[in-house]
């Protein structure tokens, strides 16, 4: 029998995670195919979608920044649970990214626009950048012929920014946020062939995706990827009765755990507790090797270091696993 | 004319800040009162409030934890408006609050119930502390008759632990985490006398309040303080096209700002910028010389350590403001 | 018979804490009474000291800023030891100080100075604010004659900001940091009659002091205190064989227990643990019990958060100490 | 001509960096071949050092840890001069190395050895891993018989835990530690075949080395990587007048700029500064050009949350460096 594939286009977006009137509802190992909207709101045609379209409430900052497909209630899906979304297809659809400077935001400035301010210091100027995506040989370009970064050509490598469901405790989290209902974890790890396991708080799971990069760096430092568009496929089985803490990610050489707070020292120690618990718990490590032999083998990776939570992905290479 | 008093005992408490259906509407200008719950659900009668009064989602950890009053809509209240609420009120009325050493939870530890896990170092043991309150004397005590603290009376100084509004964004947040919405905030500043101010984000600001605490240290080190019930009002009014950033106090003798973040230095900065930006905005200073004002006469104190975010209160003395 | 009491004006100041030749050895119980040079380098007589007189590495950066009074070689003082100096006057000889905003360097701004560059904005412009002081009346006032601040008096309440020993492991630590060896806490609580414990890790404990600050605020926010000149008298004495992990203060109403590092919250539990751990042995409370009683009735105190290190003073009042 | 290379074995070993009697003077250009000591003080042949080769301050904790070669005095390295040092082997010459867990060490427990303690937990139990290291296969594996991990094999890529040269401020900081200087930074990246750039503070740099690492995963978590012995050969050059903030490495495929300081944030924020000003000042990036380059294509790499400073290694790619 073949499996079903939901193909949507929905009504609205939302700016938060929460457990918002489902826009589909799916039965495990089914598919979902969706085209994202950038983080500015502009969609694949390179228009930006209407207010009516923007389910979130008007504020006098950051209004309607990173908009999410979903929820998407997965039947059966319970408190307690673990959905596990495979990524089968992250399809560029518009022939241009951006990037931006955002007065402050990001990693290596006073920050104000999502925590603090932080300090006194001027604000940086404002940039835009546009970027030009070839699709055939996957490498982008960055616009600005005086510069120069004008011949420098990025291979790009899509990922989701932004992949989760509704929080525990019926809390409703901005999409900028990422935490332990995934959200906006802006991890280069969460790209096709991934396989994503996000913890259910739930009845449903209210699963939501969205805010593409076409590429990015190590804690997209800057406070903005290659944002761009693409058309995304998804299929999204429940691990019954399987608790995971924190989401975690497999591809085929690695597995991986992931923490998402402040301050960043932290998401590293939330990351590794979760990735030695499941060395313990799946594959029966004993609790202190499990440290020693991440201690020796083990790989980190920072996702971003500008969101109101940081992200870190704490990975350990398979091939070290007991067969 | 007198000024009107509602007289509430709400059918239903919460556990999350949001626009959630209001137990009340008020005008600007109008008193509150209402008896609280305890943060761990007792009342002022002794008895643990009936699951059907508790309105929060069910979840693995932390459920139904921080119960609050409201939300309370203020007619006329807009986004960008200032909540300004006068604590009138806080009557003590039990004769005994607890304290506790929750696993995984506090200043001290290795998070695990909140934020985390952040280490691997087994939890501390489980501990839970009765106190005895001598509301005549205004004192309490510690019921161990077999420790050194048996003779330790500690003066209450009754505060509200949580008092905030909606969120911006649309988010709903755990009754746990202060932040700009203020929320569980922990700070003794918030007793009676004490002018709160809010930032309105929401039509109606929706303002909650609980978490009565007996009386607290700076920092909340081990995680609660002591934890009991009160009688509270509250005078509420608005500051129309008053734009503040984070949620301010004012007494007889500080003008004070508070930032709620991690890590806390940022708490503490945010709470400078903001008290700056007073400073600045409604006193006339220039701003390079209200930093330098703050910084050989103004006083921070940390309300809380333990929380989601930290609480940091930075305050001015009114004796150094130009008439 | 009499107390021997060393006045001294030593050759050269040292703009670092280690085992330097010494400019005097004292006895256990003797006192010594010397004239501190400013952050800056003025003396008393509003001179400042000449290079020869300064014991400092050249270097591109902060070079000779606070200098330090000492090595003072402590006759009998061993590893392991603690040396107990108390702080017997600190009287002001100069009726002027100065604050400044050092681009680079304090709570709110990007570091560029000491630690960092942390970031991209661009440093606040350089400032310098001379303050003139009134030690009959005991009140500062800044010479700003168009400023809001010009009718400010701030009272003075003059301290240590620098106290500290030679560092353990044979470490030279520069002036500006503070850590388990003292050093340049910033915490007013160092002012006159306070006693304040170090823990000796060299032969002969290197004692060291300097950096009178007629005034500051918590954090020292904006980077500098009234920074000025005073003759200071300390007794010191050794408590042999008694061991403490980080500084300690005493006065008549608290005892108190110092943390200096970064992140601050490790300031803040450092300083607390120590706390705990002094209740602990020589209180005679069991551990769980002194944290419940200090965080019910302790205070915290920001001591800077503008040194390469951040110091927290957590504080226990005596009241509630077993008789 | 032919380069000279020293071949040298120091009578003594040092634990700190600072600018202690040189055990050789060097010309730039010339090559220095040393055998290293563990971090536990095993030689090459298995035995401890004995004490009278160790040159450090006796004291209470940690005496004699993480011991180095050096001074080295280099010939005409000024103050803002920048040292080169290429490491051009690491022959590792020990069948064998160690790791372990050392109570109130490392990246996810309750800190006290170095910086604390931070908290109340219960420190881990003590322990101790000897690695069987086959320098044929390059392969490293843990003698744990009845355990999962016996037949995992890491591979083994020796780098250098420590380089680093006299810090400023004439200050002597303990080998444990990172910061300006290097030190202690536990970056993989410290390889063959990488050029280390470090910032001269002090006439004649006094350059040391050691720490070597058979192999470490990033964070070196658990707090030790597989310790070990290797002949170590560097050449070691001067660039005249090049001002540095922070060490920086270069490979083939990498430019790569260090910062170590705690918190995490601000050793990325550090880095990533100084890579952005390398970008800047060598290859005529525009600055916020800069910044948005490395946000598309940077990479960060933790080198250790262990030490008294973490390390961060931002890192871009030479592939994007303009001609």
């Amino acid at each position: 029998m073949a499996t079903k594939t939901h193909h949507i286009n929905p009504a609205v977006v939302y700016y938060t995670f929460g457990p918002h009137p489902p826009i589909l509802h799916i039965h495990p190992g089914e598919r979902v195919t969706a085209g994202t909207v950038d983080a500015r709101n502009w969609d694949e045609t390179g228009e930006q979608i209407p207010e009516s379209r923007r389910q979130a409430a008007p504020d006098t900052r950051l209004r309607d920044s990173n908009p999410q497909i979903g929820p998407i209630y997965v039947e059966g899906a319970e408190p307690g649970d673990t959905l596990a979304v495979r990524i089968l297809e992250i399809k560029l659809n518009r022939d241009w990214g951006w990037s931006a400077l955002n007065p402050g935001f990001g990693g290596l400035v006073i920050e104000s626009r999502i925590n603090g301010p932080t300090g006194l210091n001027a604000a940086l100027p404002e940039q835009f950048y546009r970027w030009e995506l070839d699709r055939e040989r996957m490498r982008g370009r960055l616009l600005l012929p005086n510069s120069r970064l004008k011949h420098i050509e990025i291979p790009l490598t899509p990922f989701l920014g932004c992949i989760g469901v509704a929080p525990r405790f019926g809390q409703v989290i901005f999409s900028m946020a990422p935490a332990e209902h995934g959200g906006n974890m802006d991890s280069p790890e969460t790209r096709v062939g991934t396989m994503i396991y996000l913890p259910v708080f739930v009845h449903g799971a209210y699963l939501f995706f969205g805010d593409v990069h076409a590429a990015q760096g190590d804690g997209e430092t800057g406070g903005s990827a290659i944002e761009t568009t693409a058309e995304v496929t998804l299929e999204v089985n429940i691990d019954k009765g399987k608790h995971i803490g924190w989401p975690r990610f497999e591809n085929d050489d690695y597995i991986m755990a992931t923490g998402s707070t402040r301050p960043l020292i932290d998401a590293f120690r939330i990351a590794h507790v979760e990735l030695i618990d499941w060395l313990v718990t799946d594959y029966g490590f004993d609790r202190l090797e499990a440290l020693q032999i991440v201690t020796q083998a083990g790989a980190a990776r920072i996702g971003n270091v500008v969101d109101p939570n940081y992200t870190v992905v704490a990975k350990f290479p398979k091939q070290f696993l007991p067969l």
